[in-house]
């Protein structure tokens, strides 16, 4: 049957996602970029009760570069039939976060006990899917050989703002020899579904970095002279838009600790 | 200033715009195709008050090939600064549509009496944009060589379901030769924000499409023996979904009566 869905979800993918689920229903609790896991689409998530989805939704169609939107789930629902057979979306992360008025409150391993029939779910893309499509292209990045999370720094660009979403925008950084970053912006301007090519590169000062020895989150990496630093609209932007928005309750994945679809990453690709 | 837009406006673009756009407040009723228009990006409209806008809002994310969405206004403006400088989505139109209740009750030319401070703008990116991209790649269109309207027919392809919002996809039919298709499928892939990528192409009847000598909208055109007919996903389709869901009160632009905005069509290229 055909169907306005971008994306056919392929037998034996379902079969992997549906598994590699099972195994954090029953306890997993890592990071969910493990190598038998890199070829699937992973998601962020971001939970919030319906009255303040309509204004975060508006956000994301604002900022699509940051906030690429997978799925965006009916009120109370937590089943994400396009994205994948039998997700649980109250189970199914290693971690979650939940914030109350902007503040962490907890990392439970299960959501099951908050969830309510006003939560509204968005699954944004991340860029484990075009670190994926680099890596298989032959583009070593630094900070997967060092087993390191990736560096990322807040700009002084700002987002647009909707309501009471707003804030800096929030980068990645993973530097590339210039052949290597010319190659990336082709390659990552072909998945516009998990922020696509590049924002920046060169200069950090440009977009307001003073030190890229010391990034707002993740892990620093050496620049090497031959290299160029090479930015990517980053997926915490929406979380510093929520931070900031503070809503009376708001559940997010934790760090690292994605969705894992039935989606393959090869299938985002627009060419 | 760097910022998050994803496209920048530029000054003779802007002035060709505002011209433009002068001259369909002063009078100008004809359809928005015009030569000196041509590389420029137009859009449809749909205008609807807050209430409705959230869910259609949704209907658009989820079936985002037939409804790009260019921008959408906060509520009671009728200005659109990232597409335009100094645009009034109530005048700048050549003809609008009022739907009541799903019924077509008027053809205006000015919606300014109509305005509420409650009205959320879509502008959904058109067709004419990959239009643009093929024809200046030399991609022959029949139906602009014979100055008629693209032939438009429903589908049996269903959209996402978003609340009250649902309907068939409808397409755009285009005959091309099996080269041309192929170049047509490379071109309109860099033109996401724009319908993108053909939904199919050759045999009609297996989206539902029992006879391309009667299209549902616009003109047939013939389909000769070496070329086949080629489907984009079309922005009618969302019209559709309106006259379901019948809201009380929607104001579209009519027929080839669009927006005029100072963006480029080339700066929509994903590549």
């Amino acid at each position: 049957m055909l169907n306005v869905r971008p994306f056919a979800i392929e037998a034996d993918a379902a079969q992997r996602g549906a598994a590699l689920r099972r195994q954090v229903r029953e306890g997993y609790q890592g990071p969910t970029n493990t190598p038998d896991a890199l070829d699937l689409v992973q998601g962020n998530l971001v939970v919030l009760p319906h009255a303040d989805a309509a204004e975060f939704l508006l956000y994301c169609q604002r900022n699509p570069r940051p906030c690429p939107l997978l799925a965006v789930t009916e009120p109370g629902a937590y089943e994400v039939p396009s994205l994948g057979h039998g997700i649980d979306l109250r189970t199914d992360l290693p971690r979650y976060r939940v914030w109350r008025h902007g503040e962490l409150v907890d990392q439970p391993t299960d959501v099951r006990a908050l969830w309510r029939d006003d939560f509204v779910a968005f699954v944004i893309g991340c860029s484990f899917s075009f670190e994926w499509a680099l890596l298989v292209e032959g583009i070593p990045l630094r900070h997967v050989a060092l087993g390191r999370n990736v560096a990322m720094h807040r700009t002084d660009i700002p987002t647009e703002r909707a309501g009471r979403f707003a804030g800096p925008l929030v980068v990645t950084m993973r530097p590339l020899t210039a052949a290597d970053a010319i190659r990336a912006v082709q390659i990552t301007s072909r998945f516009p579904a998990v922020h696509g090519a590049p924002v920046h590169l060169g200069d950090p000062s440009l977009i307001g970095i003073s030190d890229l020895a010391h990034p707002d989150y993740g892990d620093a990496v050496d620049v090497m002279p031959d290299e160029i630093p090479v930015f990517w609209a980053c997926g915490v932007t929406p979380q510093a838009a929520l931070a900031a928005a503070r809503p009376a309750l708001c559940i997010t994945h934790a760090p690292g600790s994605m969705l894992i679809t039935d989606l393959r990453n090869h299938q985002l690709a627009t060419l």
